[in-house]
């Protein structure tokens, strides 16, 4: 099982998804529209979203739609944090295009985003599902204490892994949470325990390998540049691991290039992470978190979805982009 | 029946509020807390959460603490949207102090804003009030469209007294009205109606009469700068009256500023908006939102909560900050 068949098993329901995206993203005023169609023409991955369809089905979701407004509000909110991020880590390109920020101004985009936030409560709001409810305002209150801990941590070398797994919980791994947990929600809130789990340990598996992938891809696969954590002074794990077991004079290269953000040693930085095994580590922490995923899937019933959400968490390792 | 007399009615409540506020903005992460305490601190005229109240009371609230805490998210929305603004319009002072945006940055103010809008949806999932629900994520949406609205018509000296009444509506009406609907929905629905009309006039008088002062006040009584509309190129009521009934030459002077900005003509201008008639003419517009407001309350029982309401769209009139 592939990425293409898996997105094959929930094909119509996907379509249904980026439909209610679109006309939610209607708008008296055009600029909101505007805004809207273009973020959702840049495509991305939908893993959220594919995530709440897959959950949705594996909890034996029955007839209704209301799996597809909830991957919707999952999506929309999701972009919403990237369009505040965008503007407070002063990016210039996602996905390779250019980012709202640089292309409409910062308060396009922060309005913009308070506009998605919105919207997606009032999707929220029509589900009249109150479990649905508490999820998603307890899960958005952790993703916005994560993005302020993320920006307290930046430029700070001396962040331990305890304190950057606390980060990448809010920042990633809550919103895959609650997707999947709402989507057992909607469907069998029997399974709402096991399907948090296991969408927690995916979002953290996904995010390590994306600070992985920072010092390992390039700009044309990754559609963002190379070595961008290191230039918002990001201390990510393969930088943190690197610290720990590098010799003394890379470990303060290493300091030195978190709290200016400079991309001076960028290429050492590269070669460094390789070299002493903090990728190696890296990856092994994502593979763990791959395999408490899939072992909280354990108790489902074995279903072609429940295949696939194992097959997701694999998939996370493998990723290139 | 002044100012103070109306706070007084609602005296124990508003301390309570004050309370739910203060726990609500306490966080496991530190500069959240620090920020909200600041933001708290500021102070502020707190009309809105008073409306809450106010309205509450009014439509005969019983026992219990639900409207307390209605009034402290109606807080925390505002204090969110005020935070998103002062980054977008770039300003510095707020209320007489420096805003979040100048004293921590834009990154803390955009995410303690999104920590704010996400604790508010928190708290109103507690309540367990699903027209509650409803009319806030309804009025959030119209409240982020009217805020990009304002954005569109910055700088746009073709903007007409209809969009201006929109753009008013939207950043400002309509949390008044979310705030007075919602304390009649867990009061006694019956007057959802009338305390939506109430303050969707009272409100719309409240942002005429402030888009007056921003021409006729000074600084130290404002707590920001005189002038800051036209700096920031928004075509507010006086000038759009302006452009209307003054010489050519007059209106083309007013036209540059608005599209430029500029503050070089601010002393011309606010003697024009003056002598052509422009503020009266805006007074009068506030007036009879004000006269709507008390209106739509005729039908409510006669109570020392409803006499404050009255009063209070009388002295929005008259108020000089």
């Amino acid at each position: 099982m592939d990425f293409k068949d898996i997105l094959h098993l929930v094909r119509d329901d996907f379509a249904a998804v980026d439909a209610c995206i679109s006309s939610s993203l209607q708008s008296r005023v055009p600029l909101v529209s505007e805004v809207g169609t273009y973020i959702v023409q840049s495509g991305g991955k939908r893993l959220r979203p594919l995530v709440t369809l897959l959950a949705a089905r594996a909890c034996g979701y029955g007839e209704g739609r209301d799996h597809v407004t909830m991957a919707a509000i999952i999506e929309m909110l999701h972009t919403a944090t990237l369009l505040h991020d965008d503007v407070v880590d002063e990016s210039s390109l996602r996905r390779g295009r250019a980012t709202v920020n640089s292309r409409w101004g910062n308060p396009t985009a922060v309005l913009v985003g308070d506009y998605l936030v919105a919207r997606s409560f009032q999707l929220i709001a029509g589900l009249r599902n109150q479990a649905v409810f508490d999820i998603m305002s307890d899960g958005t209150c952790v993703i916005a204490e994560g993005e302020v801990l993320q920006l307290i941590n930046q430029h700070d070398p001396d962040t331990t892994e305890a304190r950057y797994l606390e980060v990448i919980h809010g920042k990633t791994a809550k919103m895959f949470e609650a997707a999947a947990e709402c989507a057992a929600a909607l469907s069998d809130p029997r399974w709402r325990t096991q399907m948090a789990a296991y969408a927690r340990h995916l979002g953290a598996a996904f995010q390590i390998i994306d600070d992985v992938l920072d010092y390992t891809s390039s700009a044309d696969v990754m559609g963002k540049n190379v070595g961008d954590d290191l230039a918002e002074g990001k201390p990510t794990l393969p930088l943190i691991q690197a610290m720990k077991v590098a010799a003394p004079a890379e470990a303060d290269m290493v300091r030195e290039s978190i709290r200016t953000g400079g991309l001076e040693h960028l290429q050492e930085i590269i070669a460094l992470v390789r070299r002493c095994g903090a990728l190696d580590y890296s990856h092994e922490r994502a593979r763990q978190e791959s395999e408490a995923a899939i072992a909280a899937l354990a108790p489902l019933p074995a279903t072609p979805w429940r295949q696939a959400l194992e097959e997701l968490a694999r998939l996370a390792l493998r990723r290139d982009h």
